[in-house]
């Protein structure tokens, strides 16, 4: 097991220790009854002492995390996490480079009946037909498209409708500055295995998407999180946090930002890139939902502001277009992009061309209009969900509705146990995403976060109001009266 | 610039950093005209003494790789390569963990008029009518397909009917044993960024398929490159490299090499596993062209045999149905293949989902039958290319046709510069693969590789006559009499 261990760091080398293992623990990398290295083992491969592995299992074994047994050793506590894998034998004991997999343990096809855990688009809100015709007719017009690897960079007609696309958003790219990825996911991977090595400090929002955690995780980066207001990330705090430890990446989710739904100022998108250029870094800018507004457009992309390539800016289609397509587009500069062209390359032989043309179409011509209408739409399911939190959500419960984008993110009381409240969900067929899979921490989260997009508006109706009167039950049972009122 | 050293390694570090500043210079990575690091700024960064940065720095002088002007600084020399970054500017200096990219040097979309370069099948060879129908019934029947993330082990139906495809080549496996890729060049990737970290030891075969260098090179691995006779890779020879340097992974590509074309033989397979087993180590076989043998099918893949999981073993679909598509498989055992799957999730959410329904049919159906078609159309282009050889190769070079595959392997008089006859041949729009992409070290290979199938069999017959006619031009322009006879 390679744990990436920070000599000099603020959190001690057992507390670096207990919070690596925790997040393989909670990912289901390590499965219970999995056999932990033995002390002296682990320190040996981490060359730490034994005392130091000591004090992280001892923290593990006192949160109930695993068990120790003398003289046998110890092993992954059975608590309410099932997995897959077998964990045994010497494939158990092969080293790994994966330290943390939300990823993977909370979106791998769900089969709840009512799903709030994804943020996602209904497939009633998606231009699936008219994607669908045009692919219908491309590879009865052009079956050689499925024939040819393309160009890693992306299909260059694609990405000049892209380029128009950004230009009517502020953002003056050339096509040539644009690559094209399988989703936004992609392009986060390829951002951090290409400019993060095991140590480099990444700032991130307290708290931000998982899938961006797991990445820079599995770089062996240090993450910092840093709080947000209303808004966005403070980046006053960056800037003094930014003094010990200099960045080299900042990651932002500035619109609509997932999983909070805060937005970021203009004042703050202003003041990061200074700061951005002032010590020679990158932001990562992940841009799922700007257009996703229910009344004002958000301030403009941070990108649009970047003169000198400090921001490589990520725009997903695939969460508003066609999910299954994983079609997202990279923007960003000189030699930055090249590198990130490279990586791709090794990474994929670059994205299928046939389903870069089958989109191409919709961007160019009909995204405006479909995009206003969906607006519509998306605002009415979160009236909606707002009116039955304000009827069903039991008091001690709070959330601020969003002003665009997918989710909500609703903070109960602190000494509800989510863990639990998830479990009972899952039996009566609803899911959510758990708040402290977006943060690096363990456990600690008050929040979870609800999409109200992802099914059909009559059926999340249904299942909203079902989770509203399970959350009453579960806190009436397990709340002293005095905090529930 | 991140530059993984190792110490204690047989290579010193002078020669180390020599090479890794070589690779990426030949990569376009570093462009001409771009700015080293002073001899001091890189000392520092890699934590060795200036002596053994200068001494580099002296090597790479002296190949005509850099430029180093006193009072100014090195500079990467304006040989052959042109490319497409600033390299300038804080960018430039903005460290990346990216030390090679052959693949994106020699294979972004080519623009000639004659390719051999490209290991692929031209379009006319591939069934992308069926495919395409099949595809677009799916968008017009279940355009919901494209609405949906999916699964990342890919398509529960894909996977169960490449788990019969591989149960008819003696693969006993269970379709949850199976995971859905990108291309095989993803679960190469996949298995690199999972298990394999600075400083492990990677063997492969001497040469060895370029793009599995390219991923292993960025995950600083320590590559080794074993030997190769008749029988495929020197077995006896990687024994006896093991006892030095313990193996942490093998990556073989056992079944008409890439690039060689050279089979292993079926007791050096046994012996392999063996030697797997013995170090509890990961073997990954790559396998693209096993069904395309011309005379007797080739020996039982390794997987075939392996019964503790020690093989993870890559099935590219891509490369013989529809390289657009990017649809491969992986059959892996328990915890090593969950692991991929959660580090499948972080790279991209997972595969398109229409793409892998839209092979299923054909796979499932007529698979058989278009594969024996297509070892006939194969073996008829391997047989005109061996023609042209005996015709217009001139004497001194050299070459085994293989006997099965899509590869053709030269070797060329020792004293000839490839870099130049590559340059000459671009001239004339034909493309060729030159061997030392092939291989960790510099301009030392004297072979090139050619794709028979790429184009047309007319187009390649002229490519190929064209080729060899340049060739020799240009050996009796270089080469003193007595070497060509």
């Amino acid at each position: 097991m390679h744990i990436e261990l920070k000599r000099g760091s603020s959190r001690s080398l057992p507390q670096q220790i207990y919070e690596k293992l925790g997040q393989r623990i909670s990912s289901g990398l390590l499965l219970p009854g999995a056999r932990l290295p033995s002390v002296r083992e682990l320190a040996l491969s981490l060359k730490v002492s034994q005392v130091t592995v000591s004090k992280a299992y001892a923290e593990l074994e006192k949160k109930g995390r695993i068990l120790c047994i003398q003289g046998k050793g110890c092993f992954v506590a059975d608590i309410e996490h099932e997995g897959t894998g077998e964990g045994g034998g010497w494939q158990g004991r092969y080293d790994d480079y994966l330290p943390r997999a939300q990823l993977w343990r909370n979106f791998n096809e769900s089969e709840a009946d009512y799903s709030f855990h994804l943020a996602s688009l209904h497939r009633e809100l998606l231009p699936l037909r008219s994607i669908g015709s045009t692919m219908a007719a491309l590879v009865s017009e052009q079956p050689e498209l499925m024939a040819s690897y393309g160009n890693f960079q992306g299909d260059l007609e694609l990405r000049e409708v892209m380029r128009r696309h950004l230009q009517k958003r502020g953002m003056a790219l050339a096509s040539s500055g644009l690559m094209i990825t399988s989703g936004s996911q992609q392009g986060i991977d390829l951002v951090a295995r290409t400019f993060v090595g095991p140590g480099d400090v990444v700032y991130l929002e307290d708290p931000s998407y998982t899938g961006a955690i797991d990445v820079f995780a599995g770089r062996g980066a240090e993450m910092i999180f840093v709080p947000m207001d209303r808004e966005g990330m403070r980046v006053d705090i960056l800037t003094s946090l930014c003094d010990e430890r200099p960045p080299k990446l900042i990651y932002t989710n500035p619109t609509f930002q997932n999983p909070s739904g805060v937005t970021m100022s203009i004042r703050r998108r202003q003041r990061l890139l200074e700061l951005a250029r002032s010590y020679r870094c990158l932001i990562v800018e992940d841009d799922p939902f700007s257009d996703l507004y229910f009344r004002d457009p958000p301030p403009p992309s941070i990108k649009s502001m970047d003169r000198d390539g400090h921001v490589v800016y990520l725009k997903s289609f695939s969460k508003v277009l066609a999910p299954g397509c994983r079609i997202a587009c990279v923007a960003a500069e000189g030699d930055i992009l090249s590198r990130l062209i490279a990586a791709k390359s090794a990474s994929d032989l670059g994205s299928p061309l046939l389903t870069q043309r089958a989109v191409l179409p919709f961007i160019a011509d009909s995204y405006e209009r479909y995009a206003s209408g969906l607006r519509i739409a998306l605002r009415e399911r979160m009236e909606s969900a707002g009116r039955l939190l304000r009827q069903y959500a039991p008091s001690g419960v709070r959330w601020t509705l969003p002003e665009g984008g997918l989710n909500m993110w609703l903070e109960l009381p602190a000494a509800l146990r989510i863990d639990k409240l998830h479990t009972l969900a899952e039996q009566e067929s609803i899911s959510f995403l758990p708040g402290d899979v977006c943060q690096a921490g363990e456990g600690n989260s008050r929040h979870i976060r609800l999409c109200y997009a992802q099914m059909n508006k009559a059926r999340m109706e249904q299942g909203l109001k079902l989770f509203l009167e399970l959350l009453s039950r579960y806190m009436a049972s397990e709340l002293p009266d005095e905090m529930i009122q």
